[in-house]
Order: structure tokens, then C-alpha cells, then sequence
């Protein structure tokens, strides 16, 4: 159950569909991947699947969107909950509503936007279905992935006390641009699973805190993040959208959406060499539940997690 | 690629649009899986995927229907899929953009509808994607399947001249009420290729003559049905709706859609087994290609290959 809500929609009545949901519906026996992670389990201990479905209006404006960035997005969400879950991509449907009034040029750019993104993350298109009518177009994708070792994937659920956290990249401001051509952290989450044993991934498209809090929640601990460390993860994006929202280059950093890197929990020994990977630190997993910043005069601050979309 | 396009929409561009698409799209190396079919492979040589994107206003009316009965039939629909590939479902998520104007009863009552199906099915639901919007509810499925045999699944598009066609129920008329609770045809499928060899399968989605068509093209043969066989072939609902349409209760069996019976083409040999499993007779695969009727009086007349769209 990929969790993404949509920009405007009433995010809360979401969520509590979801978490009634969760009890009626039954992973696979023996799965390791619960309910609610950025992939399900397709079959059992093998092949996993995402789903994101991408409205016009809501999750793009195709008034302001090339088609061909909407097309790229709509398969790279679902390519950075791959990396999510460090999976390898196998394959994609593709399901599409297309607004009557397209015109074919347009639904080209569509399908070439998709098929570069695939192309690009090696995801061929398999199949998919075609639709049209009056309304607002409307894209969904599903993509399958298989884990990259043999300790299956890596979840949201198994982050543990002591483990340290890192960031892929900087993040903030990524509605100036950045947000419409993702860069889904496959190749690097894969090295974590290989390389660093990676504990726990989560990628960052709601915004830090609120994808931080999903990892504290789903894990049953903590995270704290370490204010000294924090000006190193603010993206040049954030300060200049700060320049014009009047919030802090900080509260972007750690609250905007739509980054798409991604926030690994790691053991202590993989520090040096998530380090060498370009990865910045922010953090550590600690057992009391929450999410906290542990601020320089050694005091600890309750973090709120709200996503981005609260602070329109 | 699933090619149900919708009642309303405007059918060639879209058929025209999966043609462009085609060879755009590549099928995994060795696949025995064409593009086209009612599944695509997700994986090598192993499982199958499909999906099936249904809109409020066009695949079913909440004005008119109850949305236990969309969420069943929107599952069913996929899991038809399943059946005209011989194929056991594995698992589905189950993406869905809701009306705003939902209330939680109503999405209850859809979520059931889709869990009562998978249950029915043995089609476990492990995933998905929950949006809102003020624009009407959009359900996207998709379900992972695995053939039957080592032989692998079975296609359209591997009809052989020789064959005998039939057909697993009568057909015509769903619209009075049917349509609304389809009866995927898994058991009878899995039957089909485990102990008669299936040579090809479709499910009669979109209606006898178009769904046979289809057949023929992807097999690079012809059909012939045998007027003698089709009069045992009409539903009763067939002939009820011929009453207020004023078309025969035979263009009904033959041009109406939604039954989600199978059209099968079986070897000689496997005749008699497939009559005991209830299959009816229908035609024969032919070396001319087309779609046709073998009259009483020995003559061969071309049949249009249109669906139950062009009815109205």
C-alpha cells in the first residue's frame, strides 16, 4: 500500500481508510513485507509490486506540465518506491484514462515520457490499458521489483535502536523544478542492500519529517535528528524558496515533498562507506517512540510530521 | 495490454493508439507472451500481470449501481484476464481515485465488493494506492498471476487450423443484469489446459464476434462458426432483451459484451472432454483468414467483427 495521498485531497479521511483497511487485508503468510511499505509482496518470498495512480488537477497540471515530464514522473514515483524497498525494477503496466480532449501529439509525449523513464531505469512497459473519456486524465502505473540479495527487501519496519540515519541528497524547494524530473535512487539503494546492510529505507516524497516519522512508526522506535547536521542537507532550492515563502530555508529542508531521495537507517559499522557513497548524515534511530531534534544545546525538541502539503 | 477499451470512448483512436504503441513497447527476451494479449508478463518465463482501469460514468454508473457490485466487478473483470491466460491468481492491488463526494459507507461497501471477489477467487488483495478527488471515482486493478502447467500460459495467439472453438456458457443480454456479478471462468480455464491442452483462449469481454476476431488476428488464422451450433449458444437474457430491442436474440449472443465466458480453441482430440465439462461447440479454426458463419445450406458469409458498443 503505497501511501503517497495526493496534494489536495483530504489526507486524513486517507488515512484512516488505510489503517481500516489494514486489518482486512491479509499479506501473504510468511511475508516479510507488512501491510502499508512503498511495495507489497506480488508472490510470495519473490517479486514485489507498487502501484501509483497520478491525477491531472491534483498530482499534475497538465495546463502547466509538458506531457512528457508528467509521463517521465508518473513512472519514476513508482521507480523511487522501488528504490524504497531496494528492488530492481523488472517491468510495468501502465493504465491510462486519457482526457477526450487530447490530441495525439499529446498522448505521445505521454507514452514517450514514460517509455524514457523506463528506458532510462531499465523498466520496460509490458502491457497495461487504455481508456478515455470526459474528465481529467488520469495515469496509474504498477511496476515489479525483486529484491536484490537474498535477505529479501528492505522494509520501513526494521530500523533499529543505535542505527545511524542518512539522506541520499539535499532536499527542499524541489516544487522550483527539481520535482518534475525525479531521480529515483535505485543504483544507490541497491549498494546500501549490497554493500551497507542496510536496515531500514523509506523514500522521501511527502517530506523528511513526515517520511522520518513513518519509518519511527512502522519500526516502533524513535528518530532523532541532529540540528548540527542539518544545515548540510538544505538544498539550494530551499533557500530560494524560503527568499519567497518567508519560512526558513530549514522548515523546506525538512518538510517539503516531492525530493525523492532517500532516508536509509544503517548500522553503525556501514557509516564510513554510506559516506564515501555521498550519503549526508542527519541523524540516529533511538527507543524512545517519536520524532525529535536533538538540538546543539543538548536538549531534545519534539519535530512535527507534517508534509508539505500543510504549508500551502 | 489489456484491450477493453471503454463503452463511450472513442474506440478506434484508441485501438489505433495501442497499434502505434506496439512496437514501442518490448516484450521481455524469450517471452511467450506477444504484446496484446488479456496479460503481459511481469517476469521471465514466470508471472503474469494485468490491468484494468475502470471509470465512474463510462465501465459503471454509482448512480445506479450498488458499489459492493462496482468493486466486485472491478476485480472480476481482471480476474477474467486470469481466465483467458489459463492463469492462477496470485495477488491484486488495487488503486483507486475516490470522489470527494464518497461518504465512508459508500467507500466501505466498494472495499468489500473488492475483498468478497479476491476471497471468492483466492485472489488475496496485498496493496494499493488511496487518492481523493472532486472529479468522478476512477478504479485501477492489478492482479499477478501464474499458468497452470509448465507449458506456460495460454494465449490468443496460438489458435491452430484444425481446432475446435467453444464457448464455456451461453452468451447475450448481461446488460439485464448480469454484467454486474461476472463469473471468471479460473477453475474452467485451469481445467482447460491442464487436461485438454487449451491451443488458445479469450475471455468474451467486449462480445462474441469482436472477442473471436481477435483471435484470428493474433493467431493468423480464421474462424468459422457454424450457424447449426449457434442457436444453442443464446442466454435467456438474450432473448428477453431482443423483445425490447428489436434485434434477434442471435446478434445479441453474438455482438453483446460483458458475459466473461471463454472462447476456447482445443485440439480434435479433446472434443469430447470439453463437452463434459459443459463447453459448447461453436466453429472451427480455418486456414482463411476473417471471421466467419458456415450457413445450413453450406455457404460461407463474412461476420463483422463488432462489439456490443456499436448496439446502441
Amino acid at each position: 500500500m503505497n501511501t503517497h495521498d495526493s496534494k489536495k485531497a483530504p489526507r486524513l479521511r486517507e488515512r484512516d481508510f488505510i489503517r481500516q483497511l489494514a486489518p482486512r487485508i491479509a499479506a501473504p503468510q510468511g511475508s516479510p513485507v507488512p501491510f502499508g511499505d512503498d511495495m507489497a509482496l506480488a508472490a510470495p518470498l519473490d517479486y514485489l509490486a507498487t502501484t501509483d495512480m497520478l491525477m491531472d488537477g491534483v498530482d499534475f497540471e497538465s495546463e502547466h506540465h509538458a506531457w512528457r515530464d508528467i509521463g517521465y514522473k508518473a513512472l519514476a514515483v513508482n521507480l523511487s518506491d522501488c528504490a524504497a524497498m531496494a528492488a530492481a525494477p523488472i517491468s510495468a503496466l501502465v493504465a491510462v484514462a486519457l482526457d477526450d480532449r487530447l490530441a495525439q501529439p499529446q498522448i505521445d509525449e505521454l507514452m514517450t515520457g514514460i517509455l524514457a523513464c523506463g528506458q532510462e531505469y531499465g523498466c520496460p512497459i509490458v502491457g497495461g490499458d487504455t481508456n478515455s473519456w470526459s474528465k481529467p486524465t488520469v495515469i496509474s502505473i504498477t511496476v515489479f521489483g525483486k529484491p536484490p540479495t537474498r535477505r529479501g527487501p528492505v522494509g520501513r519496519h526494521t530500523a533499529e535502536v543505535g542505527d545511524k540515519l542518512y539522506v541520499t541528497g539535499q532536499l527542499g524547494g524541489s516544487i522550483l523544478g527539481r520535482h518534475l524530473r525525479p531521480k529515483p535512487r535505485l543504483a544507490l539503494a541497491i549498494q546500501l542492500a549490497v554493500k551497507a546492510s542496510v536496515h531500514a529505507l523509506i523514500d522521501i516524497s511527502d517530506g523528511l519529517a513526515i517520511d522520518a516519522d513513518r519509518v519511527a512508526e512502522a519500526s516502533g522506535v524513535g528518530i532523532e535528528l541532529d540540528e548540527a547536521l542539518l544545515p548540510a542537507i538544505i538544498h539550494p532550492d530551499a533557500e530560494r524558496l524560503a527568499a519567497q515563502t518567508g519560512r526558513t530555508p530549514l522548515e523546506h529542508a525538512l518538510h517539503d515533498g516531492e525530493d525523492f531521495e532517500l532516508l536509509a537507517a544503517l548500522p553503525t559499522w556501514a557509516g564510513p562507506g554510506a559516506q564515501k557513497l555521498g550519503l549526508l548524515p542527519v541523524g540516529r534511530v533511538i527507543a524512545e517512540n517519536g520524532l525529535w531534534i536533538a538540538t546543539a544545546a543538548g536538549e531534545r525538541k519534539a519535530l512535527e510530521p507534517r508534509g508539505w502539503e500543510h504549508l500551502a
